[in-house]
């Protein structure tokens, strides 16, 4: 077998076999295939496509490059979560915590975030002590001990798809769909859970733009979780301004404290308990979506589900005193408001440039290596079809100190897109996708 | 700039810049823009094609990177010709000294083959003592005081050509006609001619099978030529069958040396004459085809050109008694005939298969490195159109030995293709293609 008859199958439009699927992912991960013959290849595939059976091998290949985690030690039905990512997305720090106390194991592997903001893991470690580093056996202990655990991703997952990835961001080929979804699906296969439950979003702030790419994504990946056997369901959610108010590390952490308090931010609420409510489906844990909503707001309102979260916390060396009291948070030392120059309806927020700002203020990383301030962020005042008046602050600032100050302030004001008519509010949650919608 | 952009640009159909693919070609080779990039290109190149404009440009470039050969000292108007290569293709040994011995001065760079049969080159070095690797300065004063002088092409020819056809080759990207058409041209341009005579092979034996493919490429040289400001013109040639009736190195000198004595095979001599007829054109030698024509059985007929043939050779530093006396040329030790197995009309010669037979005898170059046996070959004795009867020879092999003679001679016998009905005889010169043809 030849790379050079694989990519010129693949320019004419020919499907590529399983075996040489994996031919290619294998001999390229060795080193054997270069970097000039794969970069050939993935261009082909961007002007081709892959059928959902080459998707499905590409994406298996790729787990298979590296170790799988076996979860099989673990007690009960195993549900993964995991988001396409954006501005203001804290979900994991109430979600899984929720989903924990209602007896549904969260067993997590998490990224550290590049770019705007920083990951789950970063925020995690906004409580003082907290260890994403533990072992394999401890994880697995934990979870089947308390109910939840989170760990940082290991060097060896997919590691086909980690030097893949590398190429296909030097050479234009990222935003082909079916490369996207076996790229974010073989890591989430390497976890052997027993379902997996996709949080994809879509607007300006998403890196699926238009409602139609979303919902392809998200029907692709559904279509490889069940090909290879795990109930996998997603939910489209908007990113057309950032999720809930709070933007910056420990913000988004005391957003999601509130949350399980009761207190959140409505939007946010809604994402938290449309995905809840497909991962207690998924675990078989209810019956209906009625039955899942009413024991979310129950396991709120009792406060299991923030008990959970100090739980977690503890069982992986972090101070869950900040749970309970969240003013122990750093707090960044400058805060000024970002005030309103005219009058009128918030038609959108540019999430990108909201998150933008964030990094600027040093709460995303522009390097692997750099260090990020946690205290640092954007609360908003404002939102989506809000009223507001000249003047007002449509947004705080949270910084370390003076410099780029009026820079940033005026990026988040010209973040804000304000008119005249009042516009329609949207769902935050557009559509939910489960096998019976992608079925042929 | 970036070469990340430039990708993303061509990827979504937009025309490159002039700049850009300046910028593009120089950082390439210099190496600044690594190969995984360019190949992701050139597979953008083609899906998405280059406009005229961008094609032209990326011929510039590619002429511009290395060494230009400058002919300005030659006196007269120069013509360079090129072909796109076929079996049985010595059109250069009859068609160059035939033009020069009618004043039309010939400076040609020519390569060594690597394939099936030998390059130019290989051809005239069976001549012993032939020296293609003369001086710029003997070559210049050779032109200017006999008319004629061929060399083998310099290293620092195109070298930005030389790497991108290298990644083209193990990429899956060699059939794009821009990219074609920018590869011949830039390396044409260098030479500096005033204009340029191509012969566009296509055919079974060619690498443009389709007739439609053929006049697209030449159409694009053409129009590159013309917007280089040279005189340019095409020919489109048949090759569903060997050229002439020998393949193989001597055995194409000697009948080279045979059509310049009036006694060549009807379809070469029609090819040498269109070629020849283009040429003188565009000297400004002839005002017409019918004068060209004339001249140049004249210069056959009174033994001009056959002289010229051995001026030629004996410039170059090469034994010239070989082209009056062609029996000097070593033969090889072993002849055997290729016989019919049943009677019919021939309806096609693969050329390809019979060029492979010739490489496997020892005729061709399977590495740059490997040496090749100038003696050996085969003789056509049947052609397209022809009646042929069981029993009868097809053709006759040279070969240096018995290895192998008996998968060779039934690999011959398979590539002609025999049937009941005789098929109408075509042109072997199958179209012309001058400025006006491709004036929009």
């Amino acid at each position: 077998m030849r790379m050079y008859d694989l990519i010129v199958k693949k320019k004419h439009g020919r499907e590529l076999s399983t075996g040489e699927i994996r031919f290619m992912i294998e001999k390229y991960t060795d080193g054997t295939i270069p970097d000039y013959q794969m970069s050939s290849m993935l261009m082909a595939i961007c002007f081709c496509g892959m059928s959902k059976r080459e998707t499905l091998d590409l994406t298996l290949a790729m787990r298979d490059s590296g170790d799988v985690m076996d979860l099989s030690k673990i007690r009960g039905i195993k549900v993964d979560k995991h988001s396409t990512g954006g501005v203001g997305d804290k979900t994991t720090l109430a979600l899984a915590p929720l989903v924990a106390s209602l007896g549904v194991p969260v067993a997590k592997m998490a990224g550290r975030g590049l770019g705007y903001t920083g990951g789950t893991i970063d925020k995690l470690e906004c409580f003082p002590g907290f260890d994403t580093g533990i072992s394999e056996e401890t994880f697995l202990s934990n979870v089947n001990r308390i109910g939840i655990a989170v760990a940082g991703q290991t060097k060896s997952l997919a590691p086909a798809d980690k030097k893949l990835y590398a190429l296909r961001d030097v050479t234009g080929t990222v935003d082909e769909l079916s490369l996207i979804a076996s790229s974010i699906m073989s890591k989430k296969l390497c976890s052997r859970s027993d379902a997996i439950v996709l949080d994809v979003k879509t607007g300006s702030g998403a890196f699926m733009k238009q409602m139609d790419d979303a919902c392809a994504l998200a029907e692709q990946m559904v279509a490889i979780g069940i090909m290879a056997g795990k109930k996998t369901m997603a939910a489209i959610t908007d990113m057309d301004q950032p999720l809930g108010f709070a933007v910056g590390n420990s913000l988004e952490v005391m957003e999601a404290i509130e949350t399980l308090k009761g207190n959140g931010p409505t939007d946010f609420k809604q994402v938290v308990f449309a995905l809840g409510t497909l991962m207690l489906l998924a675990a078989k844990r209810v019956q209906s979506e009625e039955e899942a909503a009413a024991l979310m707001d129950e396991a709120i309102k009792d406060g299991r589900a923030l008990r959970k979260l100090a739980e977690f916390v503890r069982a992986q060396g972090g101070d869950d005193t900040y749970v309970f009291n969240p003013s122990k948070f750093p707090k960044a030392p400058v805060t000024v408001p970002v005030i309103a120059e005219k009058s009128g309806y918030v038609t959108r927020i540019q999430a990108e440039n909201i998150g933008a700002a964030c990094m600027t203020l040093g709460g995303g990383r522009m390097t692997k290596d750099a260090q990020i301030d946690r205290s640092v962020g954007i609360l908003l005042k404002k939102k989506n079809s809000d009223l507001v008046k000249k003047g007002e602050p449509l947004a705080y600032l949270y910084a370390a100190g003076e410099r780029d100050l009026d820079i940033i302030i005026q990026n988040i004001r010209d973040a804000y897109e304000i008119g005249n008519e009042k516009p329609v509010r949207t769902d935050v949650v557009k559509k939910i996708i489960t096998e019976d919608v992608i079925s042929e």
